[in-house]
């Protein structure tokens, strides 16, 4: 069953607000089983939404729309929709009640632009908003049933939950499942290339992949008979695409990379320490942005400037002057230090040079070190990001966090040399 | 001159991802005066995208139309472009030349799908890719010129600014000019109120408001007969809009409040030292996302643990143990330990909770203490910022950059105590 999500408001289509409704209700309805073929914004101009009603009508079979329904002068949408149909706007009587009781539960008197509200298409099925004034309604126009809903999220959802739901859902036939799983560490073309094959061999399969900078998602969609036959088929080959994508994945749809981390850390009862250069804290508020992060992070030093990378890590002078603080050197140093100040049982650190200024043809912009120390032993790695001073913090964080998930997990490290191979690659 | 935005991807229209891109053009194109008729979004679709294309065409002078322009196979906007034109794909040389070097640059073979993304509708104008691989393209489909541009944020959003403005902005004749101005610390009703009469009084003023949490952004719009005679009337306005908002605006619309700080550190030539606990370096992370940052920032202690603010900060045993963490002892401490670390001019701290566990009757999730520390004298304030846990730390970040800014600037702190009021109102 197809559906259109139709927003009205000039604040949109002005881009003064984010359309978050749109994104809302799709996800609602793919979730009942329903394919929403398009979102579609027009301003509050009644005859840009009579003309767009029209359109919308003939191209699917359900129409959730937003917006317009509110009391004042700009809110069209009913009127609109009574053209359309060729009616006439009536108040509804029921509607017109529970809203002077609303005004009478506030202390004030029903306004004129408050009974406007209770206007509505003639025919039309009135949708209780059990949250706010302006009710929502449902009309049908051809073959298509379109529902009205206000544009303040909160009554917009409460309509859809209590009302559209069940009016909708009976309707559908569920064929389709899908798995997101997310990954980190191959760039989507690479990503792409280890599933061609496993694309192309299975017609019932369909893979999408979502660069969410720097992680890339890969969706999993399969078709079967019913939704049951479908979710067993995605399922089986989402193990299929983590065969061949491996430890680069870390999770499913509401995973973040920050809470994987932290889970592995608290798979090993491990406590970890920070320290961060050019990204400044960046690592720690990814690390902190999850709820219960307090049981595995003891602390961050962010140390910007050389002084700090000595009095709060301890980093020698003699390092700072001999290989710069954007060296392997200190990246071991920094890492060392963390540890040894938290007393925990790893830290990584990250020093490099995030651009747009502080590059040379030695440390171009985007060079940056990492390092982790273990107990008994400090791994470090060189990377050269690109990007903007923003891509080449997150990126260089990313990296960080990972090298703390595969110690974690006891993964192989990628790409990353023990201290000892280090010294061995300087003096040759 | 009418404008349509289109956004292509499946994951838009699913609801996996919601449309800022959408909104971020709109607001540019406004800007540069065309009118923005509708917002439209398709999934990948070939034979929907081949129709889309045809449709809005026919109803607008430019369109600009983002996502579907990477290498993977279910990008398929060049293609379907091509159908609409009734021309082939034809591989650019020059773009599959720079598409190879960014390979290189990285020390990898440029892959199949990477060189995908050369392959563009024959005649196509090509809008390079500063920041990224995919180039944008231009076409035009009767009168219509469509721009099509990568769906990743910061490609689009700079392919936007170096290639179409340009583009646009000579075919447009302006009535119109915007002025924003950027405030934080006040609710935007209040805004709103202060503003009120200044609005009904200038018919040729519209004022709208945009709540960027927990910033809010103020637009003046003047009309005038011509470009010049709006902007001036505009910059008068913002002018007696700064009036009314005083020292609430930091700053106009490519300002950021962590780059106001910073100016504002520069023109005293301090140098800052930061102590984060519940925010566990996200202010560190806003500080540092301005490059030459380093020129002010020595140095965070992210003390997320009990012990690390002791053994980073010198706050003594006895104050976590009498008062708690979350104390103004406690953030005072913090403050003051971190200027001392540092031997910087001035440090703020942060200690509160964030939620959603760990809030109590006496300090309930929401609850921060922030401490600014200058030579002489330790400022303390208490704040009870509501909403989730992301919501309280992105508030609490900006208070603390807010006291910096404030004590930079000679600016009346507000709603804040001296260290020593603090001692006598702990003993009321």
């Amino acid at each position: 069953m197809k559906a259109v999500v139709l927003s009205i408001g000039t604040e949109l289509t002005r881009g003064e607000l984010v359309n978050t409704n749109a994104t809302w209700l799709s996800e609602q309805l793919v979730e009942l089983g329903l394919e929403v073929t398009e979102h579609w914004t027009l301003p509050d101009d009644g005859p840009a939404i009579v003309a767009g009603l029209r359109r919308v009508a003939s191209v699917c079979d359900v129409v959730i729309c937003t917006g317009g329904l509110g009391p004042t002068s700009d809110d069209l949408t009913a009127a609109s929709v009574a053209e359309s149909l060729g009616v006439s706007l009536a108040t509804d009587r029921a509607t017109l009640e529970a809203i002077r009781r609303r005004y009478e539960a506030r202390g004030r008197t029903m306004t004129e632009a408050g009974a406007r509200m209770a206007e509505l298409p003639e025919g039309a099925t009135v949708l209780p908003n059990p949250v706010g004034a302006a009710p929502g309604f449902a009309v049908t126009l051809g073959e298509c049933e379109l529902c009205f809903l206000p544009g303040v999220p909160h009554e917009m959802q409460a309509i859809f939950r209590e009302s559209i739901v069940a009016r909708v859902a009976p309707r559908v036939r569920r064929t389709t499942h899908q798995v997101h799983l997310r990954t980190f560490g191959l760039p989507e073309s690479e990503v792409a290339a280890r599933l061609k094959e496993l694309e192309e061999s299975n017609d019932d399969l369909v893979v999408g992949y979502r660069a969410s900078f720097p992680e890339v998602e890969v969706k999993v969609l399969a078709r079967a008979i019913d939704g049951s036959s479908a979710e067993a088929r995605a399922r089986e080959l989402a193990r299929q695409v983590r065969e061949r994508l491996g430890d680069f994945v870390f999770g499913e749809r509401e995973d973040s990379f920050a809470r994987a981390v932290g889970e592995a850390l608290r798979g090993r009862g491990w406590k970890l320490a920070l320290a961060e250069s050019c990204t400044g804290g960046l690592v720690g508020q990814l690390v902190t942005a999850v709820a219960g992060s307090s049981d595995y992070l003891l602390l961050g030093a962010v140390t910007y400037s050389n002084a700090a990378k000595t009095s709060m890590l301890g980093v020698s002078p003699e390092i700072l002057r001999a290989h710069g603080a954007v060296s392997a050197e200190c990246a071991i140093a920094m890492a060392e230090g963390a540890r040894r100040l938290a007393g925990s049982d790893v830290a990584v650190s990250i020093t490099g040079i995030a651009g747009p200024g502080g590059g040379s043809d030695d440390k171009p912009v985007g060079t940056v070190w990492l390092a982790l120390a273990l107990h008994g032993e400090t791994w470090v790695t060189r990377h050269h990001f690109v990007g903007d001073r923003d891509a080449i913090r997150a990126h260089a964080a990313h990296v960080a966090l990972d090298l703390v998930r595969r110690a974690a997990l006891r993964l192989d490290p990628v790409d990353t040399w023990t201290s000892k191979e280090i010294e061995r690659l300087e003096r040759n």
